[in-house]
């Protein structure tokens, strides 16, 4: 097969063996497969591959068809059309998705949608219901909400019954955001939109005493992304007064048994409002995967509504 | 009667008015009153009463008897030995408690040891099984283990099965905390004892980045002190890292409600430890009422084990 490599801290389209799918593994023909911010670190030689996975292909999730599986596989057959967060390895015509994290693509999908949903909704998912626990009538706010977890979690908070209050940095995109249904504001003005139970840190460190200060009794902060930086100054009279808490996670370490719990979740409580049509996976651009380092150049550049997405056939 | 009135920043022993019960309320007379570091912040203007406690009389714990009851009541009757954690006004002859809020004294706990238990271990159960969610088998620190929240928070962890390591600033409480099946350590050698799944933070900010950095992988940090300072400095990867999250909470600001189903977890979970034995209240020192300043002092100068607690009767 063909994959996006890393070499030297390059990207490059090259020849490469075939993945094997061990037990309980499904081998995938990949149609798609979505950019993150993860591959961007993994590149620089900030972010590892885990154990397990290609040490040189990136790529976080993908789309695509079963072409053959593994001893010992139940839940999906050859044909089957799949998709998945993987450890790495998804930036390529095939790779392996252990069954007991792959997810039915709904028909409502076309496969750049379907390359561009497993991680984005996965986090968004996890870190607003799972840890955070947003519930009905709720004030969620979204740091950073025009990316692809940002437009995933707007829309989970509004499909909840949450008021959403989601801060975009670049002005081009708010009405794309708001779009969505939230309440979009520049992100030195949120505080005034307060006070929030729930608040979803895409940005990082610098925010973290000014969401402190804006949550509600009770409030909780999930931190997922820190490109502002990840130090972060509190004042712990500040989250003792409110009796909140603060999430820290990243989905990428989980074992495969928490990345199945993570996924049977996304399957249970967002895969039907996918089918339903009440959410949707913006993709701002698609590239050929031969066009990798293009891709990854858009993706650097900012300034996107939704999921920069590499798609096979070129 | 008479209580401790807090007079332009000084204790007095004075008259006061009765408090009247009103509906649901208990009117005990006070037999002890534990001393808590609060009772410090509010003499020094810190830490106001809230709304429906006495402002002028300080306490936020007692044990005694029911002299009468107010309308609605049905626990409790005349006579009843009972305990509980008061917005205010425990430090007198006679306080009024909410009947949800008041829990029975076991035969196994005399007046002094009444007393001093409902803030501290209310406080404790809380922070380390309501909020952090201890689990048996698990590793649980505690920063400033020889204070009464500290001691209550040492046997509770060692009582459900977890290995509870504990840091006490003076040499001469160490072998007291060790007694009680803590791993006692010097602050400053903590993390190579973790890492751990709980961590419970006493002392306050200065502490908080290296909590971070000593949890397991899922772990998580209750702070509810802070007698070294507010301010925290953490690094959020850290704390992605290892999918963590930090609390912050006080028991005193919560409404009736919730302070009832605390109350009610103490009953279910720690009173019956209480009644076996398992669980004790070190008490350092006892004070009649009339010598609350000598009291106080005697707290402010800190090196104690356990409680310090006012006795009625002098």
């Amino acid at each position: 097969m063909r994959a996006v490599t890393i070499t030297d801290g390059n990207l490059q389209w090259t020849e490469h063996p075939d993945p094997e799918p061990e037990a309980g593994e499904l081998l995938v023909a990949v149609r798609a497969a979505g950019l993150n911010a993860g591959d961007l670190l993994q590149l620089a030689g900030h972010y590892p591959a885990p154990a397990g996975s290609p040490a040189d292909i990136p790529g976080l999730e993908l789309a695509g068809e079963v072409l053959a599986v593994g001893t010992g596989v139940q839940r999906y057959a050859v044909g089957d059309r799949v998709m998945a967060v993987v450890g790495g390895g998804a930036q390529a015509e095939r790779a392996v998705v252990h069954e007991s994290c792959a997810l039915p693509v709904p028909d409502t999908l076309d496969w750049a949608g379907a390359g561009g949903f497993p991680e984005a909704f996965t986090t968004a998912h996890d870190a607003v219901f799972t840890q955070a626990g947003l519930a009905v009538g709720e004030t969620l706010c979204v740091h950073g909400a025009a990316g692809g977890v940002g437009v995933a979690a707007v829309q989970l908070g509004v499909a909840t019954g949450a008021h959403v209050v989601a801060t975009v940095r670049n002005p081009d995109l708010r009405d794309r955001v708001a779009e969505l249904g939230a309440t979009v504001v520049a992100p030195e003005r949120f505080a005034a939109h307060g006070p929030f139970d729930v608040v979803l840190e895409l940005i990082g460190g610098p925010n973290l005493r000014d969401d402190v200060r804006a949550l509600s009794i009770g409030g909780r902060i999930t931190v997922i992304g820190v490109g502002a930086g990840p130090k972060a100054e509190i004042s712990l009279l500040d989250l003792m007064a409110v009796r909140g808490r603060i999430h820290g996670s990243t989905l990428r370490a989980r074992p495969l048994e928490q990345k199945a719990a993570a996924a049977d979740a996304v399957r249970r409580h967002v895969l039907p409002l996918v089918t339903r049509g009440r959410i949707h996976v913006p993709v701002a651009a698609t590239f050929p995967m031969s066009a990798a380092a293009e891709a990854y150049e858009r993706f650097r550049s900012g300034g996107k509504f939704g999921k920069i997405v590499l798609v096979a056939g070129n």
